[in-house]
Parts: C-alpha cells; sequence; structure tokens
C-alpha cells in the first residue's frame, strides 16, 4: 500500500511566479508563508530540444543557464533561508525541507503542453520546445551541512519531498520520466555548495532508461524473467560485492561497475518508482540511505563527490519491466586522483575503470560507521 | 587509391618487450635505433571485461592502470627523447614521431586471441579477457608544443602514422575497431602534458558505435539514403553552422550539439576510415584539421581542453553504412567555466548544453587564423 506521508506541505508563489513548497516536520509550527519580496525579473527561457540523428537521442539547449548562478561566496547563498537584511529564494526565515522550481531550468513551461517535433528546418533538423519541469530541493537550512549528516527523521522528510514530487509530476500531462537526483561537490561542478537535490520531469523517456528497458525486454522474452530483479538475487548470491542489506534494501558495487566507486540500492521488491514504496520500505530506506553515504564518504573523508540518480520507471511505460533503483557514482578513484571522461568514455562510450569492484565492496564494508 | 605514406618507419622493442616504431620524415638521417638501456620490469596486466546486462555493454576493469604515471614535473617527462642522463620511453635523442604500447594499457595481449566470454560467476556475470591493443603516438619531441602548433609538414606525419596504424591493427585478428584519439588538457584529466596521442584496437564494436550503426540501418532502410552523407549535405546547405570548408572536407558545428564547443569534420567523400583516404584528402586534412584546432583555441586562448576522436567503421562490420568522421568536443563553456556532466547526463544520458551550436560556428568564424 503505497505510504502516507509525514510531513506538511505548504505552497506559495515566488515573485517571479515560480512554485515553492515547504515540506515541513510533523510537530513543526504551523506557517504561513511569508511573500516574497524581491521583484524578480522573470528569466527569458528558451529551452529548445534537436533530435541528434546519429543516435535518435533529443539533446537540450538551455542558453539561459549560461547565466545561472555560479559559486557565489558562502554569505550570497540563494538557499540559505531569507532574513531582515538578505533575500534569498527562501521567504521565509526558516524551514525544514523546501522544493521550488529552479530559476535556470533545463526544461519548463505550464502543464498541459506537450513538445511538439518540427522539421521545419528540413528533415535532418527535427527540433521541439523543451516543456517540462526543473526543481530544487533544499535538504536543510544548514549551509554547511550535508545529506549524510541529516538525521533519520529529517532524511525521511525529504524522502517523502521525494515520493511528493514523483507523484504530482508524474499527472502532469507531457511529462514522461521523473528523475530525482543528487550532484554533490565541486570537482563535479556543483555551483551551490548548500545541501540540495534536484528533480527533472523530462518530456521524453531518457537514453539510459531506453536502453536499460530494451535490454530488460529482450532478457524477458529470452527467460521469462524481469532482469533487474534477476541481477539484484544474482549478486545477493554472490554476496562478495554486497555492501550492505536493511529489511528491504540491498547495497551491492555491480559486477560491471563503470565509476571507481559506483552503489546501486534496490529494494528487495520490485516496484516501479518511489511513489509506490509503503511506509516501511520509506522508513527503512532513510536508514540504509545514509549508511552508504556515510560508507562512501568515510572511505575517501577529504573529499568524495558523487552523484546520486534514482532509476524510476517511465510514467507511461513499462511500469512492469522496470524496477526502482538508485546508482551513487563518484569520480574518485584514490585520495587526491579523479577518474576522468576522456576519448574511450566520452567518444565511444567504451568504459575503462581502473578499480575491481570486489575491492571497492570490500572498502566500503571495512568503513565503521556509527548507526544512523 | 589509397595514399603512399611519406614517413620512414623503423621498428624496435623497448625492454619490456613492447613494440616501438619511428616515424621519420622523408630526408631526415638515416636511423639506427638505440637499445632500451632501462631494464623494465613489466607490468602485471589484469585487463578483464565485464559485460554490464543493465546495457549490454562491456565494461572494461584495468587495475593496473591505477599506477600509472601521473602528472610527472617537466623534467621527468617520460615522452621525451632519451639524453645521456635521462632514460625516457623513446631510446633515441630525438625524433620526428614515435608510436609505442602504452605501458599501462587499457586493453593488451598478443595477436589473434579473441576474447572468448566466460560465464563462470553464472549467467548474470559474464567475462572476458581485455585483449586488445593501446598505443601511444608522440606528436613531436617538443615537450612544450602542441598540435595545433605543428607546421603542415608533420601534421601530415602524424596522420600517416594514424594511417599506418589503422591498417597494421586492421589486420590483426580479434580487433574490431580502431579508435585514434588525444586528450588535451589537465582540465579533462591528461597526466602527461607532452604534445601525443593515443590508439585503441578494440576487440569488440564500441557501444557508441553500435547505436550509430544502428541508427544508419534504419536511416537506410527508411529513405535508401546514407545518414552521414545526407546529414553532410543537410549542414552544408544550411549553412549557418559551417565552421571552414576545403577542397575535400567539411567542418561544422552539429545541429543538436551536446558540449559546449563541439565541430565535426567530414571527408566531402563517403570513406570507412582513415587507411581509405587518397594523398589529397589526407594533404588537405593536415592544412584543415590545424586550422580547426587553432580557431577553438584562439576562441578560448587562456585554455582549451578538448578531446578529439576519429569515428572508424568497425574493421570487419557495416564498412558501407559508416562515414569516417572527427569529432573535436571541449568542456569548455565559457572564460573560466566548464561544463561537467552531472546528474541528467551521468546517470540518464539526457544531455543539456547551455550554447546555441549558431552561436559557437560564429564564434569559432570570427578568430582569425594565419594560414597553416
Amino acid at each position: 500500500m503505497p505510504a502516507v506521508l509525514r510531513t506538511r506541505k505548504t505552497v506559495t508563489t515566488l515573485s517571479d511566479g515560480r512554485e515553492l513548497i515547504y515540506f515541513d516536520e510533523i510537530g513543526a509550527p504551523p506557517r504561513t508563508p511569508l511573500p516574497d519580496r524581491r521583484n524578480l525579473p522573470s528569466v527569458d527561457l528558451t529551452t529548445q530540444m534537436r533530435r541528434d540523428l546519429l543516435t535518435g537521442e533529443w539533446v537540450t539547449v538551455a542558453q539561459h543557464r549560461q547565466t545561472r548562478t555560479y559559486l557565489p561566496p558562502d554569505d550570497e547563498c540563494p538557499l540559505d533561508p531569507s532574513t531582515e537584511t538578505r533575500l534569498t529564494e527562501i521567504p521565509d526565515p526558516s524551514y525544514d525541507v523546501v522544493v521550488f522550481e529552479n530559476r535556470f531550468p533545463s526544461f519548463a513551461g505550464l502543464p498541459g503542453g506537450e513538445p511538439v517535433p518540427s522539421e521545419a528546418g528540413g528533415p535532418m533538423f527535427s527540433q521541439a520546445a523543451g516543456i517540462g519541469r526543473c526543481e530544487v530541493v533544499c535538504f536543510t537550512s544548514d549551509h554547511d551541512g550535508a545529506f549524510s549528516a541529516l538525521s533519520p527523521a529529517r532524511a525521511r522528510t525529504v524522502i517523502d519531498a521525494w515520493v511528493d514530487r514523483t507523484r504530482e509530476l508524474s499527472a502532469r500531462p507531457g511529462i514522461e520520466q521523473v528523475f530525482v537526483f543528487e550532484n554533490r561537490g565541486r570537482e563535479i561542478g556543483v555551483t551551490l555548495s548548500h545541501p540540495h537535490g534536484q528533480i527533472y520531469g523530462y518530456p521524453y523517456v531518457t537514453p539510459r532508461t531506453t536502453t536499460m528497458l530494451a535490454e530488460a525486454r529482450a532478457y524477458r522474452e529470452r527467460t521469462g524473467g524481469n532482469l533487474f530483479a534477476d541481477l539484484l538475487a544474482a549478486e545477493i548470491a554472490a554476496g562478495e560485492r554486497i555492501v550492505t542489506r536493511s529489511a528491504h534494501w540491498t547495497a551491492f558495487v555491480p559486477f560491471a561497475a563503470r565509476w571507481p566507486m559506483e552503489v546501486h540500492l534496490y529494494p528487495n521488491r520490485q516496484v516501479p518508482d518511489l511513489a509506490a514504496l509503503d511506509d516501511a520500505e520509506l522508513d527503512d530506506l532513510s536508514s540504509v540511505y545514509l549508511e552508504i553515504l556515510r560508507r562512501m564518504e568515510g572511505a575517501y573523508p577529504d573529499s568524495l563527490p558523487y552523484i546520486a540518480g534514482w532509476y524510476q520507471a517511465p510514467v507511461h511505460a513499462d511500469r512492469d519491466l522496470a524496477h526502482l533503483h538508485l546508482q551513487v557514482i563518484s569520480i574518485r578513484r584514490a585520495p587526491g586522483k579523479l577518474k576522468y571522461l576522456a576519448g574511450s568514455e566520452s567518444s565511444m562510450g567504451a568504459w575503462i575503470n581502473d578499480l575491481m569492484p570486489e575491492d571497492v565492496a570490500a572498502l566500503l564494508r571495512s568503513v565503521s560507521v556509527p548507526p544512523a
């Protein structure tokens, strides 16, 4: 049974018309949202999707993103709560978790629109408006915090926000896939250090998901089984790449890891997306995800840049083939050394990993983490 | 008619058994190669390919690469010629262009072997030995040089070496695709600053090439035409993204560019690979390629990291479908700012570009370059 979320939502609107949603923890004082006093000019959005005929994939051009906020000093962080003397993206003086529409989105536009491809430039030049939704999720008002430093209760509030946004964006016409993710660390280009993640509502099924589902379809035709579930079972049986298991979740370094640090986290039950998890699975997730991040950061205490991304089923297709899971990847290959995607990966898509997945799993198991 | 190469080859062997080939320009004094006096220990190669069932792709694990030479000081560069007091990878005191087997290769092994997949670990864990060939190509003995600073005659010698290696590696059993490329710039992780490129002989057709050829096959079935040739013709007809044209080559920023700086260079005639170019095309290439690099570096004089990669037909398949071309890409999106592959690109394969391809083409056309 889908979970009952434990947060209290308060919806408001920023001065340029963008939506902002407070997710307060149960027991927090009632909130009457303050108005945004900034009189923000609206950003001229010029998002366009173009079809790359060499791969069959959409590429998005979002020119207005060139002017986005870039590594602001700590005392100008737009994700801090507002104060008497400084107005930020969040009008209120405090928050638990807050979600708002990105001011410099890769995809934008009113709900109800679906991109209509145009070949006005000729059949080799197919394009469409980049209609979709990009949201920012602030995990805490503590500028110097990190997801890994949240309490399990706050982690659950963030996860509840993910579930809520997955449900809401999935219901909007034109959105085909909801992607919940966190980019963490300056080494991977994060332009705001305040702990936050993002949510993309894509107007198409992403290339990686399309590839995975094609493999899963072929696998089902060949064997009758579910590719993801069978892989999970095989990793559990092999054992040597398991990082941790809980009542409802299993984390492992995959047999064919591409990144020097890569952990996959699967619910033990096959579900299409975050919105389908039940209450016990969500509670369990808040502890096991904290444990994974703490093990990863514990393995490289100096700095572990990472990307954590949720692989969810498309909204309108293949929901029985897909299997919700999280992939946390890092370019850290050693203290002081990063993995770069050079010619083989960037040009040919041919991945070379310098680390044995079994060794990485053993390293992660060896990190001692305090209980969440 | 395939070109007659203009270089004189001298083949020798390094102390650990790796092959080294001098490509001297016509008119250079005769060479009697000096022996390698280093008594190098051989590197324990542990290259393994693993099948990623979620994508159907091979991922290579090359653990010994963790110990590769990393950002050595200028006076310890292993790609300089040897001197009386310092022995490097190149035993002779001078060279024009030199190619040798990489000491820390992603693929290695004797010719004649083909990888035999093993499912000893069970059907979900298919693996094979990473048999193939990785070579280093030094463009000049000038440690502080750059490809863009070569003379057209030297550029032609490098190109002749590419042609020679494409021919030779294509003839080796087990090699399915030859990839000629250059990674340039510390920002993309280049660990040796000496001007050099690389050549990979893969034991499989790479994922990107597989995808492109599938699209080209579907396009031919749909239209009867060649996808690459029709795209080239459409870009020439559109005109606005053309960077430069010569007698035999056309360079443009593609309509659906993924990277903030991306230039594709096509021969006007459809050929499968570098080995099929004729003498006039090779001569022309040495000028037009220098012009492209000079325009790109002229656009961002402070620093332009780039990856230049040749898309060649597989050795044994689809040689009529493929169309040789070069893609030069850069992560530079503005002075002082780089494009990073974060969640959308790294996890979902969904690309967001902040720059309009038409603007990038105009920028490149506006750079004034001295004639090569």
